[in-house]
């Protein structure tokens, strides 16, 4: 007897927008309906003219329902853009795109966040309406916000520091406002404590303004370091360059040399795998856990679900030698 | 010496939506620029998505401006409705249409009032965005909103009756809810007072509806009758029934026979003429004050520009006649 109810996901994705977001739809498309869920990155959502924007929240959605627009690298697949036009007219602020039709999910959930909604409840309601049979659940439904040290001593917003400044001030570092007094969201906390599943994977987002925003909320680290599951971490460069935006250029500013071992000091004290591209492939001695080389550049559809594949085969294999958490620390 | 800055208006038209603005149109086009000022329905106001939308005061931008659809009778022309497809997929509400383009007006106008800015400010700057050479001035900037009153007990606000629920509910009153502690425009009271103005013009909107909340504002019905300039109202009814909209039917359900007589009711404090159309000739002698009878339906803006030249002769013509009201009152 098949229980139609049973939506327990196996597999937890943590990710970003964009870059994230390719590797968590190949994931979709191996994975059973409802055995995916992804912790979402709330760190870069935004008041803009009064609404509550949540960029990385939307791309995944987008993504997952084939929605996405594929020329614009963000946003909906065949938005219009009056809003935008008449904005600009009227001497509104232009420096943020908001699509026609994005814009419902924008004025929608302010208008149900300021009646009492939750941010995640808000955001399931979503991902029903555009037929996501994975879960998409926000870090915490509390304001988290990343914030750029630039510098010159200032404090910029993410997006006004990505989008309006086109990461052109040189950051000195980056603070997660509001984390300390965040809730987690309780989806993503007790799934990491669900024995039976299977992996959890740090899509290959921007450590620092995707990922540790997630692992800023109180209890997210240590959950994901006593979870039972392998822990597989997907570098976000190759080569020491990102595939796309200000990674590389953020690790010089702050002194650092970009590369794998980087990456992996982010997650060190939770990673039970890492994978890397078949550029990187003299680093892997190196990096003191098991690694898996591969082809991490993902083009298109089929890059996708080849690497959504080995990062799940990598997981299975880890999950046979895993220990305990427990016994490790003890060992 | 032409003064560039002098922008006082010579005319000033009470209206509404719709009805109203066809004449506001005919008035735009025969009088020079900033010559005419717009005392603008906010009755019909609502806060539809957590914004404030402005139906009349866009109505009469769009309509001046040259950017009304025609074809839908509201809303802007070219306008483009991913919004509304997306926002009814979520589970959005879907009574009320806006436009992609339209909502720039309601989410910036929303951005600004909570920011603290008045609705007069906000509109000036949306006039001057559009390049509209006319004054338009919300009747207050506080709240005042027309509520229906049913025969079976609801108060209904003005949207909800007039489009969720197609004038269908038998009417028993209206309320112009937060008239008593509202302040009228200082434009407006002070354009009343100016001893320059040449004619206050009702225009042929729903009295209930568009012109009485005007009315309804503390000391704009006074200051009406202390006018020095003629006030000349346009009856909406021909043969009673209205043009367009739900007048004839709200008297019905009131007990009263739709005609002349009953418009001219909701004006006999302060009217100085009445402009009947063909159609009602008969009336004129019954109506007890100076009566122009012409051409009031406007089916093109030839028909518009023509009755506001036929009413700006007819208040000429009062004005040279009109004795200062308070001789009137204590001859």
């Amino acid at each position: 007897m098949i229980d139609v109810n049973d939506k327990a996901p196996s597999v937890l994705a943590l990710s970003g927008g964009i870059g994230g977001a390719k590797l968590v739809l190949g994931l979709y498309h191996e994975l059973a309906p409802w055995r995916l869920a992804i912790a979402l990155n709330t760190g870069d959502d935004l008041e803009h003219m009064g609404l509550h924007v949540s960029p990385d929240v939307d791309t995944v959605m987008y993504t997952l329902a084939g929605e996405s627009n594929q020329h614009l690298g963000w946003g909906r697949a065949s938005e219009t853009w009056s809003f935008m036009e008449q904005t600009k007219r009227i001497g509104g602020p232009a420096w943020f795109n908001l699509g026609d039709g994005d814009m419902a999910l924008h004025v929608r959930r302010t208008e149900l966040l300021n009646n009492g909604a939750k941010l995640s409840d808000i955001t399931a309601q979503f991902f029903a309406a555009f037929g996501v049979q994975a879960h998409g659940w926000p870090m915490s439904d509390q304001s988290v916000r990343t914030i750029v040290e630039t510098v010159d001593g200032r404090r910029l917003p993410f997006q006004n520091y990505f989008v309006e400044e086109r990461c052109e001030p040189r950051i000195s570092g980056f603070i997660y406002d509001g984390a300390t007094g965040a809730q987690p969201s309780s989806s993503i906390i007790d799934t990491l404590a669900n024995p039976d599943l299977q992996a959890v994977v740090m899509c290959p987002s921007n450590p620092f303004v995707s990922i540790e925003p997630i692992l800023s909320v109180p209890r997210v680290r240590a959950a994901l370091a006593a979870c039972a599951a392998p822990v597989i971490a997907v570098s976000p460069l190759v080569g020491g360059a990102a595939v796309k935006g200000p990674l590389a250029k953020m690790y010089k500013e702050l002194g650092l040399k970009p590369g794998n071992a980087q990456i992996l000091r982010h997650y060190n004290d939770f990673a039970d795998g890492f994978v890397i591209d078949h550029a990187d492939a003299a680093e892997q001695l190196e990096l003191g856990l098991p690694v898996l080389v591969t082809k991490t550049v993902m083009s298109n559809l089929d890059d996708r679900i080849d690497l959504a594949r080995s990062v799940l085969d990598f997981a299975k294999k880890l999950a046979a030698a895993k220990k305990p958490r427990q016994m490790r620390s003890g060992g």
